[in-house]
Parts: C-alpha cells; structure tokens; sequence
C-alpha cells in the first residue's frame, strides 16, 4: 500500500476498540495507525475491566480509502478488536450545524407579553406606519439569506436542494461566527431562473440582504442580475464576487512580494465560469491592463465568432492582442496564473516559460490546476483554496466583513468600489512587514480582516 | 381623568428624570404615577451629584393614553424634570427577537474544514446518495418555517409582510422556548394563493414543518388544503388548529366543572372565519351533538340558500334543527358560548337566558365579545384569550408540543386523531384536585404541558 498522508481533519474517525487489558497493545495500535500513514489526534480508554479495556481511538484520515485501511491495520494488532468506527464530520452534522436562539427572556407571563400578544402589535402597528422601522425592530437589519438551488454545490455539481443544506448551514454558522450576522439557509427545490428570481423577491421582507450560492453558471448571472434590479436590499453571489475579492486581495499582496505593477502585468485566468469572469472583471475595475481568459477550447478572443454570448461579453473587454492558442501557448511570457478551471490542467514544466518571478494561482477544489508544492518549485509566489498549503486564498475573508458592511450601512447595492475597497482592505492587513512569498493571505481567525473589510464596504 | 388600572407589562415605559437631591422627591415621584393609576415596578438612581440626581423609573401604563397622562403626572412634581421617556416593548425589540447561532465550534482550522469545506461535502453526497439523511444530518429535522402573508395579523388587520415580521419573530421564540424547535419567519409579499402555495413549496427542502399564521379567511383554507397535498412535511394553521386543540381541551375542562356531556350539550359558536370552522371541525370530531354556528347575519342554517360555499359547509355539519335568528335568539337555552368574533357582541345580561351552569368563552382579541369579569356574575365557567383574567385559553399550550411531536415522529401530516389527542393532552395536565370554575386550562409554563402534547402527537 502506497502511504497516505492525513492532512485533513475533516476525515477524522473514531475507532472503538476492545482489547486486551495488556498496556503495550495501546502503543502498538498507535504504531499501526502511523505505519499506514494516519495520525493519532487521541487515545482515552473508555472502560477498563479486569478481563478487557474498551478504548476511543481518533486519527485523521487522507480520505475514505484511508480511513478503511487504517481500521485494517488496528484490526491486525494481536488481541485488538475494532468494536465501532465512527465519522467526526458526520457526528459533527448530527441535527443541524445552527440553530434558532430567541434573544429575549420568555421566563414570565411579562416577557411573554411583551415579546408576543398584546405588546408586539404595537410593534407591528409602528412598522405599518413607517416601513423604516422595520430595520431596527426586526431581524431585518442583521439578517441575510443564504439562497442556492442545489445546481453547483461546492466543486461537486448538481446534487439538488436537500444536499447543498449542509453546504448552506455550514456558510450561516460562519457568517456568524466571522460577521456577526444571522444567515438562514433558502434551498430552493427549483432551477427555473423565473421561479428563483420570484421566489427571493417574495421572501425578501425578512432579510436586509441575499448571498447568492453554489448557483451554476451562465444561469446565476441572470438571476443575480434581475434580483439586483428588483430588489432594494444587496445583492451578492459569493462564488462570483467573494471569489473575485479575496483573489484580487492575493493577487495585490503577490505583486507586492514581486515588486510588479498590476496595470503592466500580463495576466492568464483559467476559467470563464461564475468565477473567472468576476474575478476578470474585478481585475480590470482595479487597473489591470491585460487580461486573457482561457477556457477548455483556447484563448477567448472578440475575433472568435464562435464564442457563445457570455463569452463574447468577456473577450470584448480582455486580450486586447487577440492571442489564440490552448492554455500552454498564452501562459508563455504571462506574469501571472490565476485557475479556477479544473484539476491538473497546468504542467509544472510550463511555469517557466513564463515571465521572471511568476505567480501562481491554483484555486480549483479540491484538486487544484497544478499541485502546489510542485509549483513552488518553479513559481516565485504560489496560492491555492486549500488549507494545507501556504497562501491559501478563502472566500471566508470576504463575505461575512462584505455583508457586516452592507447591513450596517443599509446599502441597496454592493458597487464594484465597495468590492476594491474590499480586497484592499484584506491585502493591508498584511503588513510590510509580515509580507513574504509564503505569507499574502491573512488567516481567517486574523482578530482585524473583518473589521477591516466591514469599514471599507460601509465607508464607500 | 378618570383612572385606569395598569395591568400589561406590555406597555411598560421607563423614564429618565433629572431632579433635584432631595429624597423626598423620589417618594413623591412614586406617588404620582399611583395615584394617576401606574404601577411603579422600579426605581433605579443612575448617577448622582451634589446638584441632581438621574433616577429611571420603570412603571406599567394601561395604554399609549395612560403612558402619556403619567409623563403629564411626573412632570408636575416639583424639583422634577423628565428627560426622556422610553419604552420597553419598543427597546426589547431592537435588533430583533431571534438569532442564528452555530452550535459547532469554528475556533481553528481544523473546526472549519469538518463544518465547512472540505468536510461538508462528504456530508452533501451522503445526502444526495440518501435523502432520507436529510432529517438526520441537517437541520430538516427540527426546523419550522412560520409562514405568513400579513393579511391578518393579529386582530390588526391587513398589515402586510414587514409588520407581521415582529409576531412572527416572537412566535419563533416561543417555539424555541417551550418546543426546542428552530423555527424561521417566512413573511411572503404577496397575498396570492397560487404564488403562496408555489413559494412554500419550492422552500421546503430546508424544513421539517410548515406553520401557516396570521392568513385571512377564506385564503388560509385553500393554502393549507394545497401545501397538505403537495408536501410531504406537515402543514398547520395555528389560527385554525392551534386555536381548536385549545379550545376543546378548555371546554373538556368546563364540561368537568359543570358535570355535562360534550355529546349532549347545546353549544353556539360565534364566529365563521377560520378559528371558528376549525373549532367546529373539531367538537363535531370529538363527538360534539349539538352545535349552532352563528356570524354577523345570524345563525347558520343549511336551508339558508344565501350562504356563501365555506358557510355552506359549515352549516351542513351544525345546527341539525335549522335554528334561525341572532346571536342572542340561539343562545337562549345553550349550554355553551364560544365566541371568536368581535368586541362586544355578547350583552351580559343575555347569559342568564342560557342553560343553568353555562359556560362562556370570550376568545376576541384584545377585545371579548363580553367583559369575563361581568360575564362571570352569570356564567358558571368564564375563560377569554386575555392574561389578565382567569382561565386564559393560549395558543402556545397547543403549538410548540404539537410540532415537536411531529418532528420526533417524522410525520408528514397532521391528523384530526393527533389533534384530539393533543386537546385531551392539555386538559388532563390539569388534576381533578386543581380542577375549578376558575383553573380549567394549565399555565404556559407548567413544566409538564407540551410535553404531554408532544406524547400525545406522535403516538398516533
């Protein structure tokens, strides 16, 4: 067996173990599990009886497969039963990631009748009058809706409404914990643009704004467009415009490290989805001088008559030279790599021929363009969308400090200055200092980046 | 002026006066708010210096009318000036009533990648291999959308979406707080039934129960009959069914008191919207004899060919001697009232036309159909929908037990058998030995009820 390596704790599993009560076979078990390439996060011996001793085993798994193999092995120690395994991710999920908490005491027949019958008709009467009101006596000021419908979950696919809950809720925990902010999943059990469209509208009076999410491209521009338009709360598709944020934020911090301008690099997107035409046209709000975007047929160009209308809009405003060619072709000379495309599409011998000092994006999940650490071999800056590699590049530093900024602001709209504001604010929270090619994200538990990007949204 | 009696917490003000440092003052302050007919229910002194004190003073007001009469009353006491005036219904719903909370922990890495990516997308194809995981590994199986249009909010009338928002977030608490169920204001901007219905459907994914609220009649009939056919989670207008369960488990109660039969009593039902069809719907199921129903033109009778359908229907099941005649003609000689109408229709000095040992419920809100302290000199049995007065018959008895035993028991409709049951639930939580004229129905708080209710739901 090829040996894994257990990066993830999200496969962490939890052997039962009846054994003998001989105490080397404890030790033994840890042996076996980190000969087959797991790795022990805990051991407690559950019961211990003359005869037996019944002990919890954690360790984190590579995947699946790993997680079969290492119970094999513990299962091969001499005088080892393996009684249960258990998942921790999926006894983390059991009833819900969130939860409804009432904010105000319901301990007397007084609270009750001032947060129900009689005294909340009074509240109602006042919103009636004056629909303003509404913000400040409701959940509405600080409330977001959480609205996909199941058609692009994570880098997964279309597995419908139900499946992408667990998606939704794990989003709402975090705009929570990062933004302060109640988010309330909406799975839609529909992917007709009309019926969405319809839907949020109806149910918009509860919330003072809408995150768009795991929506597939060409249908979330259209939805996200006829919302932004119908609707006087914002508006926003995290994988397009938290995406396009948090990428611009990396890509600032990465020329930053070598010392290249944005307006003279020549930049490469792998991608034409969702993403990379809203990172494409973020990039070029911020300054960006030439872009050119590659999807599975070339190079997009505005002398391709081919290209389908959404793709047409993107070529009008990039690749102002025209280049044609596959991936491999147009990386040639480029500054910069930015994929949110599709596993392994870039060689590692391609870096370089690229430009001197060539920084590399990979951000396709969970495999990405090109595996990182190869990367790093031949790129002066490399980032990707996992966690176990350096520079990880993560929506989570943009949304909940994008929408704390909207909601205190009580903005109608997310505008393109907002989202520079943004990603500006996210790549300042890296000092001078701390900058380095290992070092142009900010963690996510940084105690500023929210803030600091709640204040540049509400400010603009 | 005359005085009013401050009774509703509901309308509790609290006003910040600057006076002089005498200590008499306060004393004084105190005894003008009693004897203009507040109720002082604290004094705190906030800051003090050698030149002024700031006392807050907390106190009870009948109404608006009386709030601003004991303003008037405390302004008038020398040495005293009134700062501000705030009120506390108002201030305890600032922000809103409800949150989100995540009940996972998100303070490393490590947190995040079982919660969030990469973690939750096991989760999501397990769901999507498997959709009954659905209850189990999301919050499907405790979540509750309250659904309304804001058409009658209340007793208040066609408010629209944003003003139901704070009764809907209030009645979100009250799930949690006596059912432990999360439930989720779904206040829809539109009052038409094709879109309500499509709207509730297409949002379902996310929850385990639909409870309908503050919908007018006849609407709210025909949205509940299409979401019970088209769902497959339960559908339950508390304003219909809620209200139902609690009345039948009070007049079993009564019925105990004054020693009758449900099956041989005459009972007159005012009212022919949708708590009053529900509440016949169901004595007529619990095995209720007699029953007049009787609306603004009179008793309902089925060779009345000018009712409209939902009358026709009703008239059908009722009043099997076609009694004709208002209000006070039918009530002569019954053995119950229950009135779910409007203020005032009920004179006092009609009861004592009724059976010996009548028994009387006033259920308008705020105002019933007859004051229950005058009703009381003549009624054997008095009880109303007001806190104030004895034997309060309260939606929240019925609601949280009821969808917490649906949930426990996955149970995708709500049967006439569980409503039954819940109703004798109720009334048997009361003992014979605390059984009286004026303690027919248990408290809210009681800490056995929804239980009870719960038990009663999912095992039938």
């Amino acid at each position: 067996m090829s040996k894994k390596t257990a990066t993830a704790s999200s496969y962490s599993i939890t052997m039962r173990l009846h054994t003998s009560p001989d105490p080397g076979v404890v030790g033994e078990v840890a042996t076996a599990i980190s000969t087959a390439g797991g790795m022990v996060t805990a051991i407690d011996v559950a019961e211990s009886t003359g005869r037996r001793l019944t002990v919890d085993v954690t360790c984190s798994a590579a995947d699946a497969e790993h997680a079969a193999a290492l119970q094999d092995a513990v299962g091969t120690v001499p005088g080892v039963e393996v009684h249960k395994v258990s998942d921790r991710t999926f006894l983390l999920h059991l009833g819900g990631k969130i939860e409804v908490a009432s904010k105000v005491p319901l301990k007397t027949r007084d609270d009750m009748s001032m947060a129900y019958t009689p005294g909340v008709g009074r509240v109602a009467e006042a919103i009636a009058a004056d629909p303003d009101d509404l913000h400040r006596l409701t959940i509405k000021g600080n409330a977001v809706a959480v609205v996909t419908d199941g058609s692009a979950v994570l880098g997964l696919g279309n597995l419908g409404p139900g499946a992408a809950l667990p998606v939704m809720e794990g989003k709402a925990a975090l705009f929570k914990r990062f933004g302060a902010i109640n988010a309330w999943p909406i799975c839609l059990d529909t992917q007709d643009v009309d019926e969405i469209v319809r839907t949020v509208e109806l149910i918009a009076p509860v919330f003072g704004g809408v995150n768009l999410e795991d929506i597939a491209a060409p249908r979330c521009f259209e939805i996200e467009a006829r919302l932004r338009e119908r609707l006087d709360i914002p508006v926003f598709h995290d994988d397009q415009h938290g995406t396009a944020i948090v990428v611009l934020a990396a890509l600032t911090n990465a020329l930053r490290v070598v010392d290249k301008k944005l307006d003279t690099v020549r930049i490469v997107v792998a991608g034409a989805g969702a993403a990379g035409t809203a990172i494409v046209r973020l990039l070029l709000a911020a300054g960006a001088g030439d872009v050119v975007v590659v999807d599975i047929h070339g190079a997009l160009s505005a002398d391709d008559a081919s290209l389908p209308p959404a793709h047409r809009d993107l070529a009008a405003v990039t690749n102002h030279e025209h280049r044609r060619g596959d991936l491999r072709t147009v990386l040639a000379g480029a500054d910069v790599f930015i994929g949110v495309s599709a596993p392994r599409i870039l060689a590692p011998e391609w870096i370089p021929t690229m430009a001197p000092h060539p920084v590399v994006f990979a951000l396709a999940n969970p495999d990405p363009e090109v595996d990182p650490a190869q990367a790093a071999r031949h790129a002066a800056v490399v980032a990707s969308g996992r966690s176990d590699y350096p520079n990880q590049i993560n929506n989570v530093l943009a949304f909940p400090g994008v929408f704390r900024g909207l909601l205190d602001a009580r903005a109608a709209n997310v505008t393109t200055e907002m989202m520079l504001g943004a990603a500006d604010a996210i790549a300042h929270v890296v000092t001078d200092e701390e900058l380095n090619a290992s070092f142009i994200m900010p963690t996510v538990f940084h105690p500023e980046v929210h803030h600091a990007v709640a204040i540049a949204i509400s400010g603009h």
